[in-house]
């Protein structure tokens, strides 16, 4: 499972894993526009911010290559339209304003002459490569935390499903099992999308690193009673003073503090976005649909009224440290330096 | 809603509304024979600490009235057998306990001369109306801590089906409500048995109270972000100094303390269960299937382990009172003055 590869770059066009058909089918979908991109963002075909990243440059890729025989000028306008519509597919997924804005600057700063499609191609593809790295980087980092014998707790999917390959909260139980630690992970089922139950369990059992699935209002109740060791999840934008990651983070870590477990954040440079103190990131409010109906089968009594974050906001002070490819900081560093981490 | 009643003496039978139909369809079952209504109450047919008991009551008329032509030795020796299986249906409930125990004890205290039959009949009828006098205590008592406006979060079902009738932890709104305060509702799905998206949105639609449903992974953003003033939720058991209820109610209970919102326990003087401390509470461990399978349909991959307590145990410290139907009591008042509650 950690070898393949979520989001792909193939004959000119974007290969994705349709990660709605997990785990009953292993189904990749083959888009040729950025218009494609956006909408497979939206719809969750792909999800997990670093992976989202990576589509977002991927389908920037695609809207330069469309018009690659147009003048430098209406290469740049273009991209200018699709990087509007990625945009505005996630809003809170940090990775994804990063990697358009990422690509926007190489796609300006071309010289004149230069073939703008083609760089803005190798580099969407750089950026899978990168990603990757990051993550083995992260997983080396995250495994020295972890000790043989830890049951490791985990939110959402932040898997190899999450990113290109290998995954962020997961990379250093896969690092430490790797190295020989016996580490064993607590999955939380995350509602209302379940990608903890249908993401994360099937990771790690094509792993065959053991894993335990529990429903999110069990978390509290697993962690007090001394069955995890650590709890480690990813991020989809962390800013000064505030982590956005999957509804039910908050509680996690609120969790985790009053049992004085170590509660952990694993992100890649890209998810951090230091310039913001943070009160004000935008928090997704998704359909209702995603929480009345469960395999297209309506739960509750028809017309109830929902609300649908997508994610919660946890203080940078629940957190022990934030694992990247670049180290190990603690919340402080966040502040006191941000160029080390995201620069 | 409110006016319908979950748990009914009718014709020498024990009526339940069969809960699992819900909202679907309001359906009614008589059970005629206390195996039945230990079945009923391990299924999930009736849930809810309270009706549980009174079911139980029931049951044990059951069994009482199948033995009425029987001697007396015979009769306390059949009721003994059916209080055995009835407590053993659900073990984490302390109402299914005390309702088992103070049957037996009306049964033993029988004059050799009486009819023990129709005693124990007419003390599981007694115990029915007990229980929603004490509902209607508690939603009065409770309603006096709510201001106009108040928005309250509750998790699972504490209303007329988790009862007799009216319920426990929403009677407070209820109450509240007739009043002519507006107090709305945000109500948890609950995982794994989703009683929050599928019972107590009902119950508050078809009373015309506001409510708005959310996942279990919401409440820390709900309660962070200021959405609600108070917590109300009931008690499976309360001891000197834990909370026994429905799993996730820990992680609300250090939401609400990160906030400083009033989190509240309501629940009969039949739930407490002070002569003890409490660490050594038995967590019922449910089926893994009630997590892995949602209206029939398997959601993770096949195989996956899966933990499933079906509460979990919030210290009383995280409690502002305990709405009973003999007042609110502090948590000091738990140790300190335990007849006043419990007897």
């Amino acid at each position: 499972m950690s070898e393949l590869r979520t989001v792909e770059w193939v004959g000119g066009h974007v290969r994705l894993i349709d990660q709605t058909r997990l785990p009953d089918r292993l189904v990749y979908v083959n888009l040729k526009d950025y218009r494609q991109v956006s909408k497979a963002i939206e719809d969750m075909v792909v999800r997990g911010a670093p992976a989202i990243g990576v589509a977002a440059a991927m389908g920037m890729a695609l809207a330069a290559r469309a018009n690659r025989n147009k003048s430098r000028e209406r290469v740049l306008q273009q991209l200018e339209v699709a990087a509007k519509s990625l945009r505005a597919s996630r809003p809170t997924a940090q990775n994804l304003f990063w990697a358009v804005e990422r690509i926007l600057q190489v796609a300006h700063e071309a010289s004149p002459n230069g073939d703008v499609a083609n760089l803005v191609v190798e580099e969407a593809m750089r950026m899978a490569e990168e990603d990757v790295q990051a993550n083995l980087s992260m997983g080396r980092y995250g495994a020295d935390l972890l000790a043989d014998g830890d049951q490791v707790l985990t939110h959402c999917n932040t898997g190899t499903l999450a990113t290109v390959s290998f995954g962020t909260a997961l990379a250093p139980m896969r690092t430490a099992v790797r190295q020989g630690k016996r580490v064993t992970v607590v999955a939380t089922e995350t509602r209302p999308r379940l990608q903890g139950a249908k993401l994360t369990t099937y990771e790690l059992m094509s792993d065959k690193i053991p894993v335990m699935l529990i429903v999110d209002g069990a978390a509290g109740y697993v962690i007090r009673k001394g069955m995890v060791q650590k709890v480690i999840v990813g991020a989809d934008r962390i800013t000064r003073r505030y982590v956005a990651n999957k509804v039910g983070t908050y509680l996690i870590a609120l969790a985790a503090q009053a049992s004085n477990v170590p509660f952990y954040v694993a992100a890649p440079s890209s998810t951090f976005d230091l310039r913001r103190e943070g009160s004000d990131i935008e928090i997704e409010e998704r359909d209702a649909k995603e929480v009345t109906h469960i395999n297209g089968k309506r739960i509750p009594a028809r017309g109830v009224p929902v609300y649908n974050p997508a994610f919660d906001i946890t203080p940078v002070e629940l957190v022990k440290s934030f694992i990247t490819e670049k180290g190990v900081f603690s919340a402080d560093a966040l502040t006191a330096e941000p160029a080390r981490i995201q620069g």
